[in-house]
């Protein structure tokens, strides 16, 4: 499959990140860049401080390259096989992830094209992301590029990691590593045989977890129960999910999150995806009794775009085509839009002009 | 229908009542009290200063008695003919209406029983606040108490006021003064005469509007199309309505707003009001192009108990009771429920134990 070590390039050097690009230089079966963005001066100098509940105490971790942007690996001359995406899937935002990438697999394309060494190389997308049919805006960029002499393969990562960038190159990772990763498209021979291969380098036997996902769609839609519905209500509260339930209407049960959950599992159904009605339960039982803000809720306390597209945008798209009725996650969807534009307009990423009550700019 | 001039106590010595009690005072046809809780020491020394629009600077103005508290109040020996509440109508938070007027009530109706002088009064309780059906916790009140050798008369008051207290006993009052009044039940005939004597006393030719209310539960109703649906949106996202319809899905109409003011209409109609659903663009349209926050918008911004429970709960009450399905205002009412949860815990008003995930006092 590779002549030499692969070459692995970790973009999104947040939390999640640099505890996926440590994993892999640890096991030692790739060679591992990644993109340090704001960090970059400290990371060449000094490296990143990783407390890590894997790991243990790192202090001036170094991976083997580190560069300042995506356009900067891309002018490296290096051939990426995989290439790691851990930032957030904002579609909305000012830069979408197919954006980010594109200079990379540019250059990454370019190469197969040029020069025979990387002729009909496969250049790995890994989307270790929220949300469902994140790999469509991908599809649609690789579309618009010549392909010719590559093989792109696209890649599923979901994750469950507590991990979060505390300070300038300062990571603290309270939970076990659980990555599940698979192709996007299980009939994708080559995503799945390149999926086999990322699992082998990233394994640290005793450390983390990591297992091949055979239905990377099925795994999506599940996680999708919670999150377009837990995650999303403590989002519209800013609050965590057990005051959400404790706070809510004594005489019935919490009203909200249950229907939503059936009309995600009703969306996933009309895609072919069956979801087991017992997971309404068990997610709601288990957010219910732990006090935890959740990726989105802690999005809006921070004033930062939350993945709503992604996470609840696209279900609603589905559901619209495929006549699926979902009132309550409308509702949910169409309030965090709200929210949305208040974060877009506190950054700037929008204009409200109060004299016309207008949007004027985005 | 009086031997001496009618005795008015003011409850709720906010921008409101304020208002209210001055418009009664310069029309000079009654004894208006107030209570003025903590502002008492500066209204007995220095007054109120009130910059009104429709009665102008005003410097030091004092009513005619000034009580520190509705139990002071209910010491000082005095009937009062007239009990205008413009306090905030919060059945769930610490003091109920039905509590904070109690000690006056009680203490008219003794005077009723106790002196020949004031044998058949008639006690007149004036609520000037939002809501639906919010006569029936009085009505419950009463029910408990000895109403012998008194009447008692409930009149709603429904007030268009920009009004603010912005400092101590400083009031801002900035569009005109708009009291639609009138017996809660239209057929309790002391109750519509003394509706009608105290629009005479409140009338200020040229300053303020007030007009006579023969249905009060249209008009209550009718209000509610925009409190249940317009004020509780711009209350859930913390922002003036223009910004929710602009920020709000770009493809479709709004699509919380309108389908919620439907439901209204269809809960007053199970209650035998029929609402014009002509109004619903109305509202809509001229809530659109104002850059205003609502007073439930304002309450959460400023930490403070909504006036959910007459607002939204009643009416869903009333909705369940009637089988009317009301899917959108449900929703909304259950997420306005957590962020009611989160003022008061932030108030202290319950204790949310982190540790069990559970209220532990409410």
């Amino acid at each position: 499959m590779f002549d030499k070590l692969p070459h692995c390039l970790v973009i999104g050097a947040g939390g999640v990140g640099v505890i996926t690009a440590y994993s892999l230089f640890i096991a030692g079966k790739c060679i591992v860049s990644i993109i340090a963005r704001s960090d970059y001066d400290i990371v060449k100098t000094k490296g990143y401080n990783i407390n890590s509940c894997d790991y243990g105490n790192l202090e001036g971790w170094k991976p083997h390259h580190c560069y300042k942007s995506v356009e900067a690996a891309a002018m490296s001359g290096e051939f990426f096989d995989y290439i790691i995406v851990t930032t957030k899937n904002i579609p909305d935002g000012p830069t979408p992830v197919s954006r980010i990438i594109e200079p990379v697999i540019e250059s990454n394309l370019k190469l197969c094209r040029t020069s025979a060494s990387y002729r009909n190389k496969v250049c790995n997308i890994v989307l270790i992301q929220n949300g469902i049919y994140i790999e469509n805006e991908i599809i649609e960029l690789l579309e618009t590029m010549n392909t010719s002499s590559a093989k792109v393969s696209l890649i599923s990562g979901v994750q469950l990691i507590a991990s979060t960038k505390v300070g300038s190159a300062n990571i603290i990772h309270k939970n076990t590593d659980h990555l599940t990763l698979g192709a996007f498209d299980p009939n994708d021979k080559t995503a799945v045989a390149y999926s086999k291969k990322f699992i082998e380098m990233y394994k640290n036997e005793g450390k983390n977890y990591v297992e091949l996902d055979t239905d990377a769609k099925y795994t999506r839609w599940k996680k999708l129960l919670y999150n377009a519905t837990i995650n999303t209500t403590t989002a519209l509260t800013s609050l965590d999910f057990s005051r959400c339930v404790q706070f809510g209407p004594e005489t019935t049960e919490f009203g909200i999150v249950k229907p939503a959950m059936q009309e995600v599992i009703a969306i996933a159904k009309s895609e072919g995806v069956i979801i087991d009605e017992k997971l309404i339960d068990f997610f709601y039982d288990i957010t219910l009794n732990l006090v935890y803000k959740p990726s989105m809720c802690v999005d809006v306390q921070k004033g930062q775009l939350m993945e709503l597209e992604v996470i609840l945008g696209n279900p609603i798209r589905v559901a619209a085509k495929n006549e699926v009725k979902v009132p309550h996650l409308n509702i949910i969807y169409n309030l965090l839009l709200i929210i949305q534009g208040k974060i877009k307009e506190s950054r700037g990423l929008l204009v409200f002009d109060e004299k016309t009550a207008r949007v004027v700019k985005k």
